[in-house]
């Protein structure tokens, strides 16, 4: 199963390609953001990320997009501005053909880390781990993007 | 020139079109709404108003789109939800070559009443004489479209 999971954002988007072997190990495939310039007007924003994300599924062939559920309790101006690229990115996932599923910031930490409070280098050490990499990978918004992916993988191969 | 106006939602997007004349005068091309299942999920949704709004501007041929800035005082979740598909309508009409204009409800309601706290009633009376219409156009999300175009013919007109 090829899974890609996304850290939706309209000046930076993570995204993070897996691969789950039947050994049910897991293999990085692609990871990276999509980066928009601030100055830019959205609608010319929206396009641009869904051309990039539309090539980026086109390149890594993935199943199932992942993405996180927002969490509106800190900025409502940015969660507005999150929840545009959400809704494009979701737009591009499904006329591709790939099934959508979405999980909370908790149910993420929860299942990758067995507590929902875990810290970002927490996570990132485990999105490491699990993909059996040197290094974490960055910038923060691909390490969430992959640990969406992870979890998801994680999930399924429990049922 | 021909302007489409969007009232953005995942529920009900009201769209309306219209024709500024020779004359100024505005004419109605075609109002309506594009409704999706309340218990469908949130990516065929997005899929379907694409498509659907896609259907419109391709059939009504507008060179703008105009849609509401969202205000996002009440309930942050139906903003959040209205965000996913404000989202995707930028993207469908930027896609289609349009220019996309945005105004909040305060500057829309003061260009067509004068008066920023206008209720629904007296917007609706505006859009009614405005095209020349014996009755209001209905539902209200039609309306709010066709005000949101109508706002943009009006301020175009005083450039």
């Amino acid at each position: 199963m090829r899974i890609i999971g996304i850290d939706p954002g309209t000046g930076i988007m993570g995204f993070g390609v897996i691969e789950v072997l039947k050994s049910k190990k897991m293999q990085i495939i692609d990871a990276g953001v999509i980066r928009t310039r601030p100055h830019q007007p959205l609608d010319e924003r929206l396009v641009e990320i869904y051309d990039a994300l539309s090539e980026i599924i086109k390149g890594s062939t993935p199943e199932v997009m992942v993405i996180e559920k927002l969490f509106f309790a800190q900025n409502v101006t940015t969660a507005m501005s999150v929840a545009h690229a959400r809704g494009v990115a979701m737009l591009t996932g499904a006329q591709a053909g790939l099934t959508i599923a979405e999980y909370t910031p908790l149910q993420i930490k929860q299942t990758m880390t067995g507590y929902g409070r875990a810290t970002k280098k927490q996570m990132q050490e485990m999105v490491r781990l699990q993909l059996g990499l040197i290094e974490t990978p960055k910038p923060d918004d691909c390490a969430d993007a992959l640990a969406a992916a992870i979890m998801h993988a994680l999930v399924s191969r429990q049922s």
